[in-house]
């Protein structure tokens, strides 16, 4: 599909000049992911215990989704689908049994895939990345061969290869030990770095990030910023460990919450507020079986892994002063896939050629108009197990998210009413069979737009 | 006791002038409390769907508790509490068996107790209820008889009276049908219609709290605004009815939302904003055998009648602009306890000679210190159910609020840390043996206070 893709590059060169005439109209963006943060772990959110005074300001300054979603219940479809605006099944970048690529997976983010960043870059942005990819960690899947122009951190979660002498057990996830870890550090596709200490993890990034905006400050720039925590084994740096009332978790939290404002700041000191966008998010729900190393989904039920609102429905904070409106809580649904659709709206950059599953939510963020999500589907990896439309949320496949239970399927399906029951309690399937068949409708006419896909999460190479 | 409770008066006559000489230092005091409400249900406790802008703004001009508890797990002795700074095991206002008063019960708050009412009233108040009292309700058990000038309102929850010809299992509750309901409206001590229609509940509470304001406006007054929602059966007026993204529990928090802005609105509009300490909080946690008509208790564990969290932590906001600073989260414990001693010493009002379970929070309404509370003591009905000292709570015994499950005994109790452990899911109690004790001998130190009394929820007459 290679020439598919060089022609649609063509095709964009053609349409769009990429150095805009007279004044800058092309924003910049930021996109912050937090890996395995819940819905309920900010203050803003509700959390009663964890502070974090620079993610509030920054929904108070700007608009906080209720119903935002990852289009995913794991960390790499997650971020497939952030990167290309389409569900996973589209490009094989999930799979039910392995969930994730692991640190000897062979597969990686298709080439033909035409990332976010790509489109920019095609646009004229400078493109950096920053934190954990986990979209294929041989050097060909890294993300300078998908539209990055920088990238510092780790390939995979932190978690995926232990040292040798860690203890075999889930002990080693509490000991607080970074010597038990090891996976690696990159900078553009070399490995730099075997065993960083991961305490230090988020604290350099941050430099990285602050350094990247400061550099490209003429823009337009597109800088993807992935932090590795709150995702287990937990670290923080001396200026944060212990000083959480909520505990370690907390801790943690607390040092990405100052890591946002040290990224808010310097757009801020750089004079960029007013043309610069930024988005924080997360991967996927919290990772419950970790106890107090888990975070909370708040009101919503189960966690990630699961398809439950708990593992899918996260934080999502866009600020843009001067153009998105200050202070609003956005109860329109919206999620992750949308992301890439909106800011080529934004940017002015032709959209892919490709079936996509995101819409542009630019109307929603200006609030000129309501959303165009018609539904919205949750996967565990390949299987749709769930399909929401307007409120209502049906469930063909439950199961928890890492429980020992087997996957239980509902005929007729299970269905809930978000608006009057969060936590997905009362079935009111006997009530509504006409709401089930328009999500039947649906979902088979999403249905009918996939096409078969080899999973990329199957390959493997030998460990390096 | 009827000569202790003169004496006291005598003493506070002797104690205090009754008009303070020079510049009003007397602030007005409102308490709208309402009534099953969760801690999970309002926007700025993290609700994705119920629209509670007037809360919000309260909450962004005041200090919001995160953990502020109501003294108990249903209404009657949580409204005992609330008035008299006192666990109800003190005053025989809970029972674990009938846990809260009926409408053919005899009982009623005993007449020695000294309510927050009477304190102010001695020092120089209008003291006026607006709403559900459920502290006894024969004549003599009424507000006019502890304390308040004025009383307006239903004597007991809007559940307890059906009406004869309404269906005789749950489905009366979600009939939305005002016939099938007779708990009477009370003005002074006389009934003044047997079946009010509760649709327009909401609404003539606030008009009657309203001109309750404006006449009393030269000061100093105290209104205790207790409202008859969120607790089933659900009535809302037509401007709420259906608008709600929530549903109908929705639509009923939002005309309390409404509700509270009406007050506040009428306060700033009086010029009585920098001279009135108004506080929201509800009497225990979501009743959630009610389905999608019962609320959410958020992140929190189980709901009202239960002594996990979700049973007693509950909404908490104080609001008096120019003297408790603005947009504050407050993290420290405090409780429904702490009202009457707060109020006491800020109206210049000496205390009564009985053990109070409630602290002076003054010093952190104004951030000028740390809480005092050493314990908070959870009981359900006349049980101690559990403890907690700092962020260690240890359950004694557990048990749903209203499910079929019997209670459970542990021992060694059960020990979770809130601060990292919302939910209450990881017990810590083999790894904290220190902390078991510490609270052992807290709980001893509190049986030490109790005497024995007898409960005024058990004897009864015939029914009205």
């Amino acid at each position: 599909m290679l020439h598919l893709r060089l022609a649609w590059a063509l095709a964009v060169l053609a349409a769009a000049p990429v150095v805009a005439f007279g004044a800058e109209t092309r924003p910049n963006f930021i996109v912050i992911y937090a890996d395995d943060l819940g819905y309920g772990d900010l203050g803003c959110y509700g959390h009663p215990m964890i502070r974090t005074p620079h993610l509030d300001r920054m929904a108070a300054e700007g608009m906080r989704f209720t119903q935002f979603y990852s289009a995913a219940e794991v960390c790499t479809p997650s971020r497939a689908a952030l990167l290309t605006g389409r569900y996973p099944i589209r490009n094989g970048m999930c799979h039910s049994q392995f969930r994730v690529l692991r640190n000897n997976a062979a597969g990686g983010l298709p080439r033909e895939e035409i990332t976010l960043a790509e489109l920019l870059k095609q646009r004229g942005y400078a493109t950096g990345m920053v934190g954990k990819w986990h979209l294929g960690h041989l050097p060909e899947h890294l993300p300078p061969h998908h539209g990055f122009d920088d990238y510092f951190g780790m390939p995979y979660s932190n978690d995926m290869l232990p040292a040798p002498d860690a203890p075999k057990g889930r002990e080693k996830f509490f000991a607080e030990n970074p010597a038990y870890w090891r996976t690696p550090l990159i900078r553009g596709t070399n490995v730099i770095e075997a065993q960083p200490d991961q305490r230090f993890l988020t604290r350099r990034y941050t430099e990285e990030a602050v350094r990247f905006i400061r550099t490209h400050k003429n823009g337009p720039f597109f800088l993807y910023f992935a932090h590795t925590f709150p995702h287990v084994p937990l670290f923080a740096s001396a200026d944060f460990r212990g000083k959480s009332p909520a505990g370690f978790y907390g801790d943690v939290i607390e040092e990405l919450d100052w890591s946002v404002g040290r990224v808010l700041d310097t757009v801020r000191a750089q004079g960029l507020a007013e043309r610069t966008l930024v988005l924080f998010s997360s991967d996927n729900g919290p990772w419950l079986i970790f106890n107090h190393h888990g975070g909370s989904a708040g009101p919503l039920r189960e966690g990630k892994g699961s398809t439950w609102e708990g593992g899918m429905r996260v934080p999502g904070i866009f600020w843009w002063p001067g153009r998105i409106p200050a202070g609003v809580v956005q109860r329109e649904v919206a999620a992750t896939l949308d992301v890439l659709p909106t800011f080529a709206k934004l940017a002015g950059a032709p959209l892919p050629t490709v079936t996509l599953d995101g819409v542009d939510i630019s109307p929603l963020l200006f609030n000129t108009g309501r959303g165009e999500r018609d539904a919205f589907f949750y996967y565990r990896g390949d299987v749709l197990f769930a399909a929401r439309m307007g409120e209502w949320k049906a469930h063909f496949i439950t199961r928890s998210g890492y429980g020992p239970d087997q996957p239980e399927t509902h005929d007729p399906p299970l269905l809930f009413h978000l608006g009057e029951d969060l936590g997905e309690r009362f079935n009111r399937a006997a009530e509504h069979p006409e709401v089930l068949e328009r999500i039947a409708r649906a979902v088979q006419r999403h249905r009918d737009t996939l096409e078969p896909v080899r999973s990329q999460l199957v390959e493997t190479v030998a460990t390096p």
